[in-house]
């Protein structure tokens, strides 16, 4: 049973996430949240001949890790949700391939672990699916030569630019099942796209500033509820500038002060100086690999009870960039909670 | 409420398609189902400076017309579902970007429509959403330039090759209400990829049959139907080749015979000698066009009852081709049934 409130859909009986796996490069492995990670793959290639087909074994190999942390088998998965930004979304449907699950292909650049978390509740709740796999991945090579430059030509990045992580997320969800003690998703919001005019592709945070700010307003206006009523906000990679953009937006446009219960997992996931990634981490696995690594088992335990998961996403292709388009922004919500947590504002 | 069998999930109430609308190029005006598309549209570029914004603008006005034609605003829509074949579905987020809805990116190559009508069902019946659009689209130029070669340099096709169709579909969905006389969609089934080894970018039909077949024999075999029972089983997409050879693989492997039950929506929507298009149409506006033009205006009076669309897609990329990577195939299938149609098989 679902209750929709403005655009966000609440479930009585959230849809239950029953293990999380993430899988990373090594400089992601270096980087502040090292510990956290399932698996921390030293070779970019993954062994692979090419960076795109790296990309998609290092899905291949999260799905493969967070179905067997389930406890289950490929064949036990009614559905797998999953994207990527590789043209044509290759790095998934080639990951895909190797499960024989039915599978639903996503487009949401670096929003698609919110985008497949809402459709694999969405639909669990409905009794479609029994079981669910959301998962996405970013591969720094493919997509620092598919929407910038050629990795040999070694450009100057700006300051305002953000390092594609090399990771991936997968996070395996049941229908509720009372007798489980696992976090559960309360809630979904999905996204309304958001376009001020930024036109510069080394600016995401900018582009996609609006559609979170949209997007954690529009969840707080739906559910009447306080940036205190949850233990962390947490957007995925707006960076350092797309962050004080959001918390000037906020302020500015809604009256809500995020205080000190927002985070970002383009901040989390490097060290901004130390690692030299400018405004911080980006790409479909940044904010998949943290919230699976990281994220997933503080709810589990309790050490966090409420997280707003706000992934955002920059729509656009190289082609649109070129021809002088601006950035199409999107941020869906997902609201976790923990087992037996608070209740849901 | 769902029911499912196998991986094909059967609704209760059906979501209902309100209304379908269908925009087309010159060609495919000029072709068989010429007179049922809504408009058609002489100049290719639709008054864009480039391809891919004509695309765009292809998109967006076969949308606002659906939402008319369902006697809607835009604003009345709770969620959009839409993808295409552009680089990172450009074509729909730039499409999209005027309607203010919230979005639900898809990539599913040209089995889109079929992906779209399904999440959408789901959602619909979950009670997540009152009301949604499913569309997509594509365009001949800019998949010529990104699949294949630059339209200047006028290349020779081979005979297995498909003409993708500059066109477009939408259908506005609304849950099931039992006061009104609408199509429904009856069951659902998220398609498996199958991957039989094709490497032949211009022979997509073969790479997509397996895929094919496997819906189509899946969705059979979970339902206790045979094809006697459907009016039409309507693939996207397989042009003369690739349903050759779905008939084949279906009698030789499942023993189901097709008769005179099956059409393909690549076959429909050109005439093949005439129009010099080789194996037939392509392209994720095909199957969406001929649906919203041809199929479903006849759902709606009861001309068809019961009609099992199985739209394909290829899940390739011009990069996966070029590193000589097999092409994944997928179907998906949606049950239409006329408004107090037959009992569903």
């Amino acid at each position: 049973m679902t209750a929709r409130t403005g655009t966000t859909i609440r479930f009585d009986r959230g849809p239950q996430i029953v293990a999380g796996a993430a899988l990373v490069g090594k400089k992601e492995g270096d980087g502040p949240l090292g510990a956290a990670f399932d698996a921390i793959e030293p070779d970019a290639t993954f062994g692979e001949p090419t960076w795109e087909q790296a990309e998609s074994t290092l899905l291949r190999r999260t799905i493969g890790h967070a179905i067997k942390k389930a406890g289950r088998t490929p064949a036990e998965i009614d559905v797998l949700f999953s994207g990527d930004l590789q043209n044509q979304c290759a790095a998934s449907s080639f990951a895909v391939r190797e499960f024989s699950v039915p599978f639903c292909g996503l487009f949401g650049a670096c929003s698609t672990m919110a985008l497949s978390l809402t459709l694999a509740a969405i639909g669990l709740d409905s009794g479609a699916f029994r079981t669910a796999v959301a998962a996405t991945v970013s591969h720094f090579c493919t997509a620092e030569r598919q929407f910038r430059h050629p990795l040999e030509y070694g450009g100057q990045r700006t300051p305002t630019a953000q390092w594609t992580v090399t990771g991936a997320g997968a996070a395996v969800l049941q229908r509720y099942d009372e007798r489980a003690a696992l976090p559960q998703i309360a809630a979904v919001r999905p996204g309304t796209i958001r376009d001020l005019g930024v036109t510069d592709a080394a600016n995401m945070g900018a582009a996609m500033a609006p559609a979170a700010k949209d997007a954690v307003a529009g969840f707080l206006r739906d559910t009447g509820a306080a940036p205190s009523d949850f233990d962390l906000i947490l957007t995925g990679d707006l960076g350092q500038v797309g962050s004080d953009l959001l918390r000037e937006l906020l302020l500015r446009e809604d009256g809500v002060d995020l205080g000190t219960v927002h985070n970002d997992c383009g901040l989390m996931i490097f060290d901004r100086e130390a690692q030299d990634v400018h405004a911080g981490g980006s790409g479909c696995g940044c904010s998949a690999s943290v919230l699976c690594a990281h994220i997933l088992p503080r709810l589990m335990r309790g050490a966090l009870n409420t997280v707003l998961f706000v992934a955002t996403g920059a729509l656009l292709s190289a082609n649109s960039a070129l021809q002088g388009q601006s950035i199409p922004g999107i941020a869906h919500a997902v609201l976790l909670t923990a087992p037996h947590g608070k209740e849901t504002p």
